[in-house]
């Protein structure tokens, strides 16, 4: 596997790059979800890159960019194990230089759900993206279900940018207890890991109640928030009923509903979403 | 000359391409600055395509998006004499659908200058290029001086977001008197276009200032307020001396500054600018 470290080196590998190239954009300390896009670009492609970039322009000036996890050596092995063909791992010198002034963003979208709280996160992701994308030219591109609105938001990008490449979603992979693989649950403290099962919990209710006929967003708020309350160490920053499409809250959910959940527990963030699937009448969850 | 409707068409148009691609994107209504830009692609670049699209987002709500001028019929027949392969002219709806929310911005340096009064006048212009290059793949794109803080964010784009296109930046093209050329010099009476020469002498005045050993802005600038104070239908919108790196005020002009002049003859806005260059002992003059 060949470790790139800078971009002329990146936009020579892909000059010798042969047949159809997949692209994996993560910040690293790779967990099951990871591996799962891996292989997942692995049989979409010939060729696989796996970029591995603590982003910090998607960081808020008060978040956890400083502790966000890292470990190289043990990235590198595992990816060398998914079959992986190279690793991108730039500075962040070498990906924003001294200064940075241009910026993908989406000043509707991007400010609804995490954008909240994050006013400048997804713009950092979708810019750090679109550079990929321009250096890396791939024909696909592997994301996690699990960051829902970012792989929601990069969707469209693709389509309204005109990029030419293919957005593979892949599902969101857990623990046996259906907490959401994250590299952030590295941070969490035994106590706050049973704290922050309330998010699943929450979820999992959300699901039968959508399977036993539910349908309407408040009653499903509803019961979810009786699930989560009985973990008072979680602290819902928001629980919300969406349209995939708008990111916009419905009263009704329907085939392409997202239901979204941002909990802190102490200092750590966590995410997890539910996704209607299927025709109108007949409802799939995924979960 | 193919004439290319779709983005299908383009897309199409592309992938049978062979070597090197140029594109002049254009909104249009060609005169002799259009047609030098495209024989610049045409002497850079074995194909030469042209995009001509009055793109509706980058006109604000109360701006002459209706009125700016459109002839199809002479571009294709300009286009094709100019040696233009294919001249791509897309539809509002084939180009942002019914909705649009990505986008492409500079949060400080596109509200400098013409951003002052044009809000989301540079987004739309960044949106619209990255999308035209993502589509027609071009190896050179080239843009004329005379919209000098145009070029100077496109070649921030390009350079930030990693696009593998040459930008090449073609001299302002102007009447024997001096007036810039531009399509909207088209909505002018004939009394507008008198005054309208005011923003030309404002700048000749500058660039005598300059040669004759002026570096101080301040002094430049007001021997320009008093040139184009003779032009009482001239009404100044800004008169900048600013550097080429961040589009920031400069007190001294150095080899790397632009002074930038908008104004508004009657309902029509103008632009001008003069460019120095050269070394720091040895300034030269792009006017």
């Amino acid at each position: 596997m060949d470790v790139l470290r800078t971009i002329s080196e990146l936009r020579a590998w892909r000059r010798a790059a042969r047949g159809k190239v997949a692209l994996v954009p993560t910040m690293g300390y790779f967990h099951e979800g990871h591996l799962c896009l891996m292989r997942t670009a692995r049989r979409a492609a010939d060729v696989v890159l796996v970029s591995s970039f603590v982003n910090p322009i998607q960081f808020g000036p008060t978040e956890d960019l400083a502790r966000y996890p890292r470990d190289l050596e043990r990235d590198r092995a595992l990816a060398s194990d998914a079959g992986v063909d190279a690793l991108f791992v730039p500075s962040a010198e070498e990906m924003y230089g001294q200064s940075h002034e241009t910026f993908v963003y989406w000043p509707t979208m991007g400010n609804l759900l995490c954008g909240r709280t994050r006013p400048d996160h997804f713009r950092g992701v979708g810019t750090v993206v679109a550079k990929l994308f321009n250096l890396a030219f791939p024909h696909v591109a592997t994301f996690g279900r699990k960051d829902g609105q970012q792989v929601l938001l990069l969707e469209r990008m693709v389509r309204e940018l005109n990029f030419d490449v293919e957005i593979v979603v892949c599902p969101t992979v857990r623990e046996p207890d259906g907490l959401a693989l994250s590299s952030r649950n590295a941070l969490l403290s035994a106590a706050d890991r049973i704290q922050a099962l309330g998010i699943y919990a929450g979820l999992d209710a959300a699901r039968a109640a959508i399977l036993g006929g539910e349908r309407r967003s408040a009653a499903i708020r509803n019961e979810m928030a009786q699930l989560m309350a009985k973990s008072p160490g979680l602290g819902v920053e928001y629980c919300e009923v969406v349209s995939r499409e708008s990111l916009r809250a419905v009263d009704i959910i329907d085939h392409c509903s997202m239901i979204a959940v941002a909990g802190r527990v102490g200092t750590t963030r966590l995410l997890d979403n539910l996704w209607t699937m299927g025709a109108d009448g007949d409802i799939r969850i995924e979960l």
